[in-house]
């Protein structure tokens, strides 16, 4: 069975080539624990030591920020429910754009007394300075806007609303693990606190990501064990993994920098496409990540679009990746003002490397033969 | 450089190559997000069930009580921290030989006003019923004793203890990770409500574990986002990492079932040669693990034994593999009643598939020639 054009690459990414070579001595030869003091334990310690530097070096922080893992989730959580317990009770405003891995465990605080304020988005999906501002005037002690939102590929003003937060004397924390690799991204001129990355959305493995921390921020650790990642992540570190992470960071910054305009070229094919066929494209007038659509078609619903979409060979989603368990209109949308209806209708298609020119010319064409099946089926049930 | 002997397979373990001819296909191709409805996604989620069922089969648990979690340290939180926050306020009894992945998240209960009891070991390394029994006259609830040491190998009647705890209404888990593929593991027969694996102890990957649970216990999630999981813990599944786990897991009952009986004969020639030379083996009037042996000789330092006998070429740990960053003599040792001078000399031979017997007989030379020079450099320092 022949394998269809990958269109999900917010939802995950094929392993890089290079990243596998670095990973498999890792995989094939024995290994130490990295906390054991003999020679397989020591050249383990190294692995991750250089792979500190690499994911340092690709975000412009230094190696002691870097929390090694498991996942951006992990992450996430860890910024938000780490800080949230060393502090005791608060305040947290979060936008109402964010990933599960964020809003979830900032709704989870209320349970331990925090009151938690979402900052409303624009019709374009930004998150305007005057919407935080206006939340700041209540006492506020930590603020989490995402990067690049994983839906839209719409990218935030975090440098801009992460200053706001320090006038006020919040922690700003961003999630940027959509953002890494599609965009240049730099800890030190975003005015964070901390950030979240994740491996398996730049061409990396799945089982790492990081959190960046200033290391002023007082944050008990989610994991308590053996003492690992200074205490604040406890766990035999997965080598194999954070050796890849580490590799993948480095071709982030070397590789898929350029071919950046490679992916909004191919994204601007499919686009004007899509409009040719009539499609809302949503956040298109904001400033986006280059390889992200999100769009609908009137009458149509996503989810049948997607299901017949994966028969004729190409993979998409309907809203976000991360939870199309869900059928539910995607969050993201209706923050923007969109009306159910509409929103019911996205499907996101997020580019990669391994996309080209002629699987977007393939896709239109059977998304123009899908809908105009579709439209007839509609128009019969009326 | 040749490599050492590698004499730390209760630290951690090479892969085994099965394992990974079972990984690279996830690694080497298009993978979708297992949450995603296309083609890629739901391949992701077969490959998901399918592991599900390995790790369920080779402990006689059923595949709708595994939560996949990034490690044996994550399923032990998630265990000791998610009953606890469902339950609220409590009191908890852990054995004073837990790994610090099970005492660490007990000590960190008693800042939100948990009560913490200690159960005592005897001079065996065992914990024994009355021990159990008399703090359980304090209404108690959660007991977390473990299957086997990762230190002595010692097995603890988990089945007796998880009695007696069912018969005071105590929540019993127990944290197996040292005991999955060296003895035979049965949830059920074990009388436990929870039990926590992990995949790179058993020749599979880093960066896999698993919560067993009876599906009737209240839980809180570590980890809030995507939903994963049942919702108990969310992320994007590392699927390489759950197929190398599930395929370790099968081969934990086909192959290495079958291994133990050599593991058992090599041991055996080590401690004789251990024997012949004056160590004190601990714990070895207990039932132990087929493959430990922790042991130590009189005036002599542990530390210093391990760096010797790293560059002789032999791989072993002073302590615990997972903390010997820490140069405090063995808790579980001094849970035992071992003098702390004592202590402070233990060295832990943890023996693995790929070791034979003729590495043990050069083990043993070199111990002898460098215990007869470090005893000479002894000397000279009194």
């Amino acid at each position: 069975m022949p394998r269809a054009a990958y269109f999900d690459n917010n939802g995950t990414t094929a392993l890089h080539p290079k990243v596998l070579q670095a990973m498999l001595p890792y995989l094939s030869e024995q290994q130490g624990n990295a906390t054991s003091r003999h020679m397989y334990g020591r050249s383990a310690r190294n692995a991750i030591d250089q792979a500190r530097e690499q994911v340092a070096d690709a975000v412009g922080a230094h190696p002691s920020q870097v929390i090694f893992t498991s996942s951006g989730t992990e992450a996430d959580n860890l910024a938000i429910t780490g800080v949230a317990n060393a502090l005791g009770n608060g305040r947290i405003a979060v936008s109402c754009l964010e990933h599960p891995a964020v809003s979830r465990p900032a709704e989870a605080l209320r349970w331990h007394g925090w009151i938690l304020d979402r900052i409303a988005s624009n019709r374009h999906g930004q998150v305007e300075k005057n919407a935080l501002e206006a939340i700041l005037q209540n006492k506020t002690d930590m603020v989490s806007v995402m990067l690049a939102n994983n839906e839209t590929g719409v990218i935030q003003d975090v440098a801009g609303l992460g200053e706001l937060a320090r006038k006020h004397k919040a922690y700003m924390h961003t999630d940027a693990v959509q953002a890494l690799g599609k965009m240049d991204v730099d800890f030190a001129s975003l005015n964070v606190h901390a950030m979240s990355l994740s491996s398996h959305k730049i061409n990396g493995p799945q089982g790492a990501g990081a959190l960046i921390l200033d290391k002023r921020i007082d944050i008990q650790p989610l994991l308590y064990g053996g003492g690992q990642e200074r205490g604040l992540r406890s766990g035999s570190e997965n080598i194999a993994a954070i050796v890849g992470f580490g590799a993948a960071c480095s071709l982030a910054v070397a590789e898929a920098r350029q071919g950046r305009t490679e992916l909004a070229r191919l994204r601007e094919h499919l686009e004007q496409g899509l409009r040719r066929l009539d499609a809302v494209i949503f956040g298109a007038e904001a400033e986006r990540l280059p390889n992200t659509s999100f769009f609908a078609f009137a009458g149509i619903e996503g989810e049948t679009l997607v299901m017949a979409l994966d028969k004729q060979g190409f993979a998409v989603t309907s809203g976000s990746a991360c939870s199309s368990d869900n059928t539910e209109p995607s969050h993201v949308l209706l923050a923007m003002g969109i009306q159910p209806d509409t929103a019911r209708g996205a499907i996101r298609v997020s580019l990669g490397a391994n996309n080209d020119i002629d699987e977007i010319n393939a896709f239109l064409q059977a998304l123009e033969s899908e809908l105009t099946r579709l439209r007839k089926l509609t128009a019969v049930a009326v």
